[in-house]
């Protein structure tokens, strides 16, 4: 049985899957549901895992906040372009010493939920999880799974290994969820984005998968002068990669099966990008550090044409 | 009457038009012709302008270089992309104190030229044209048609107004070609790929007209970035453009008709892209000067990528 008790903000295809897990495993969980809600209420989750497959009949299932009990840990699991409403969704799910757990992409998210809720402690997870939601309440897990958590403190500092974050790892590890802890979560944070900002910002702009890009020679060039940006902007607040970080990416990458990001897949089912997040709040960032990431930015502007163009055609 | 005599060299939009102009003013011009051969040699040449349309029932034409006789003027004025044949072509055409005007987009191209014949004079001509070939010799003239031209000497030394411009001049204007004379070949084609770099780029990565570039935010800021690293590179060979042109050319391109560039032109018909003439060669001579333009070489990392897959998919 699991100790903690959960709210889950998001119920698709990352907090829909981690959530599932978690109950499976005995842990108390309580979903939010938005359109998916009658669906839900009446088949329950459906997961199709390279793991195992299994249904949860009934869950318990909310499409009003204010009808949610409030929980040990609030999972924060929308896309960063819905954070909008977190304003109205986190103070009637939270207490005193709740956690939020922040499963998103980007830089900065922790900060601005911070400023929303003053009473929590905020833990910052970074899921390598390749799943989709294929319908209502079914969802289909494909690869990886593993979280790396780090908890969060008033300008990022580095707060080590937490008593909060060793309960959530063992909850996770009962239900089967690859975890690790980090000591540094702004860290972990830039490391994500070494990946994420060359490779979801070109298979946006370019409409290419990772193998495309990795195979010509002057956007492989390009990838790599993106994560030397990013080691710079990681630089600009305190946070040393090394070198030998950026080949392991490019390495790894090239190593991946053919790959659609999840920005890609974004941009092709005419969603909102999560520019903000993974491009613009690092770019932010490092300039408040006095620090300028020209390829970013171009990326960054590029995004936001093609973001905004897809949207006004919908 | 014409004084000189012209052979071109791609008899397409551009240098089809600008013949046909020379011959009805009474000009000798001999107009190399590649695919469109039997057409030309049988129905001759078809011009639809907005100053009026004009039928040449009969030209001079050619489809092997060695029957054409050496002309005063050589006009070069097949796409950049092609210039690998201008070493077949151009030795057989000039004679001593011929003229090779180069009437091609980019930078660098006379550097080129003087390495292959080097028994000549060479002018650089920058066309303000917007005309298509429609069908084969069949060319619709839409708008604009100016030339300005330059002379060419070693390492781009400005070297004033010569008399062998003044020639072309006469003819040009004698033909209803509007022509203007720079006394610094370098410095106009600078200024002239302050707006090729930006709009002919941006529009091919990102699919779009200048006047969707222009009412963008994040676009237009960009192509403010890009018009200042093209200043940059200028100034790199001891060529100052003032910042008012910048302004002077955001303000012209919001007060033109939504227009599709002529790079984007190429890609949509799946022909090569002049990226090296346009992007490649400006970033070359720039670094050469020890100045490096981050964003321009973005851009061209970015085309070389959609160029050579537009390529690979025919």
């Amino acid at each position: 049985m699991g100790n903690l008790s959960y709210a889950i903000v998001g119920t698709g295809a990352l907090g829909g899957f981690y959530g599932a897990k978690l109950q499976k495993a005995g842990n108390e969980v309580h979903f939010l549901v938005n359109s998916d809600y009658q669906q839900v209420i009446k088949h329950g989750l459906t997961i199709e895992s390279k793991d195992g497959d299994f249904r949860l009949p009934q869950v318990q299932v909310y499409n009003q906040v204010e009808k949610m009990p409030s929980c040990d840990v609030v999972v924060v699991s929308i896309k960063t372009t819905q954070n909008h409403i977190l304003t109205q969704i986190l103070p009637p799910l939270v207490k005193d010493d709740s956690i939020v757990l922040v499963l998103q992409n980007g830089l900065g998210i922790e900060t601005e939920i911070a400023q929303i809720v003053s009473n929590v402690n905020i833990i910052g997870g970074l899921c390598f999880l390749c799943s989709n939601k294929i319908a209502p309440g079914h969802i289909h897990h494909l690869d990886y799974g593993k979280i790396t958590l780090g908890e969060y403190a008033t300008n990022y500092n580095a707060v080590g290994i937490t008593e909060r974050m060793k309960a959530i790892f063992q909850d996770f590890e009962n239900a089967g969820i690859e975890i690790e802890l980090t000591e540094d979560l702004l860290l972990g944070r830039w490391k994500k984005l070494m990946w994420n900002i060359p490779y979801n910002g070109l298979s946006v702009i370019l409409d290419a998968t990772t193998d495309e890009i990795m195979a010509d020679m002057y956007t492989r060039t390009l990838v790599e002068q993106l994560m030397k940006e990013v080691q710079l902007g990681a630089k600009s607040t305190g946070r040393i990669i090394p070198d030998s970080f950026i080949q392991t990416m490019l390495d790894y990458t090239v190593k991946m099966k053919p790959y659609r990001t999840s920005m890609k897949i974004d941009f092709d089912e005419n969603r909102p990008l999560e520019v903000e997040a993974i491009v613009g709040n690092p770019l932010r960032i490092a300039a408040e550090h006095d620090v300028s990431l020209p390829l970013i930015r171009c990326l960054y502007q590029q995004l936001k044409f093609l973001d905004n163009r897809n949207r006004g055609d919908r």
